[in-house]
């Protein structure tokens, strides 16, 4: 059996991205555990003699992620930054990573001095240590490396994806969109915010916004239910207005469908009194957002107005 | 700056692997903490609230690990198994792994079914758990599959490379060489053997062969000291001899330069009695081999007829 085919709907990219995992967890079979234990979070959630870990894994890419205008330390210190959004999203603390480098022999020594100088910054401000790695070789013109993070739970649980209910109220913090225009190099994944919420007893589920929300809202939601989300509460970013112009689109269009926000999505349950919360956060973060742009209703009682998701379509992995 | 370039002797593949892996603890500084915490050992060993973890991390890719003669079964238990070769090496157990892939849009999907299914079934034989990763397209012609394993040391230790002293003996699992044959798809990780091994009070250190003995047992070798190996206490596989005939080279060029032996290479305390040592390995594990091939000694008191490393060379990773 050959490894690559001609025929289009033989090839992973017919399937798609979300019926890619799908699939594998099904080939993985008994080898897969469930959620949050398994693939389907933010990060896997490993049962250890110590405290719960968490392992997440993101790489670079030359040409997917990255290209020539971008600076060296900026790539570097993006590899763990991303992976740390991961970690922040389930209110974890980030320990220790490992760096797998697939490398043209003609790499450029001088690039990647300024790239491990630019992870080795971000390591230092986020207190990670770089524990190990591999190199290999990789094909002609391929620059990939491949991060694995590990964090452990700061407080006593670590936040899911899952467990939204019927009321919840859904929040986002910082703004969404035109992350292309430069902010997916400069971010600060929001490790100190993160660990906040998961402390805070209001906070029933969360995830990070790096596919776009209008996509990544989907992974929050649970059957039978859907977000309600208010167009006029969405907090648009300057650079996603910015982008509307030269596209010709809405703001809104880039604000739910542009990836690379690393933004924080937070399910804020029903019952809780969301005054004092919202008081709490500002008093913590003052010079960080956090807007509630909507709530969950059960699919067959959507109140009118809600915006229509289905016309925003996030970032796709495979194409 | 550009991240290739044309002058070889600004390329990675000018520097070589070893002085990479030393410019790139140097890149990290600080980030980078002392083997066998950091860079430099078969696992990272982390401290966590609970036993110490083992973190490695090794890939496989088209047209470096494998081709289109392998089956994608064999593929993807491969990229499980060399990963618990190292777990192994430190006396450990292999408890969660992640994978990432970077695979070209044509990929086929029955291909990678295969893939997934010699992973799941190499996970169920070792008991480990694939409870994460991520997809991300790669450019045309490009598979790369990196997996991440974590686990934990079985007894009270973890059996590092270092502290080998002058007449510490040096032995060897299994038979060397060859493995370009077909052994490189079909070995057996040494976990039981490496666990064991780890809980013996003789063994001083440890690692496994991978890149060729007379490669990897530099990095078992302390400085001032050099392994004195006993040409006729080889033990050379039956795929080495063949080889030799293919090559006409020696079946002993094949045994100490071929690389991917996925053996155990274990250093034995001079002071012990290594008959006992010796007859408890045969009664735990009649049928694998341990086999001493030489001793450690002070480089300016070399023993004569040693075999002369020099004239041998192993896998080279950048070239």
């Amino acid at each position: 059996m050959r490894i690559f085919t001609p025929i289009r709907a033989e090839s992973v990219v017919s399937l798609g991205e979300q019926r890619l995992i799908t699939e594998i967890k099904r080939w993985l079979g008994a080898a897969s555990p469930a959620a949050p234990f398994g693939i389907g979070d933010d990060c896997a959630v490993v049962p250890s003699s110590g405290k719960p870990m968490l392992i997440t894994t993101d790489p670079v890419i030359y040409g997917q992620h990255f290209d020539d205008s971008v600076p060296a330390r900026a790539v570097g210190a993006k590899l763990l930054k991303r992976n740390l959004s991961d970690i922040a999203a389930m209110g974890g603390k980030p320990v220790a990573a490992v760096v797998s480098l697939a490398i043209a022999a003609d790499t450029s020594t001088q690039w990647l001095r300024e790239f491990y100088l630019g992870l080795a910054a971000a390591a230092h401000t986020f207190k990670v240590k770089i524990v190990g790695g591999d190199v290999t070789q990789g094909p002609a013109g391929f620059f990939g490396a491949f991060l694995t993070l590990h964090g452990e739970a700061v407080g006593e649980r670590v936040v899911t994806r899952g467990g939204a209910m019927p009321g919840d109220r859904i929040y986002v913090t910082g703004t969404l969109g035109g992350s292309l225009l430069g902010h997916h190099f400069k971010f600060t994944p929001r490790l100190a915010e993160g660990a906040w919420l998961a402390r805070r007893s209001e906070v029933c589920a969360m995830m990070d916004v790096s596919d776009g929300l209008a996509k990544d809202l989907d992974s929050l939601t649970p059957k039978g239910l859907a977000p309600a989300l208010c167009e006029s509460a969405i907090p648009i970013s300057a650079a996603a207005r910015k982008c509307a112009v030269q596209t010709k689109q809405t703001p809104l269009f880039h604000a739910l469908g542009d990836g690379e926000d690393y933004e924080l999505l937070v399910v804020v349950c029903y019952r809780v009194d969301v005054v004092k919360f919202e008081r709490a956060w500002a008093r913590k973060f003052p010079r960080v957002r956090l807007t509630k742009i909507g709530t969950f209703a059960k699919r067959d009682e959507m109140p009118g107005g809600a915006v229509r998701l289905l016309d925003y379509s996030g970032y796709e992995h495979l194409r």
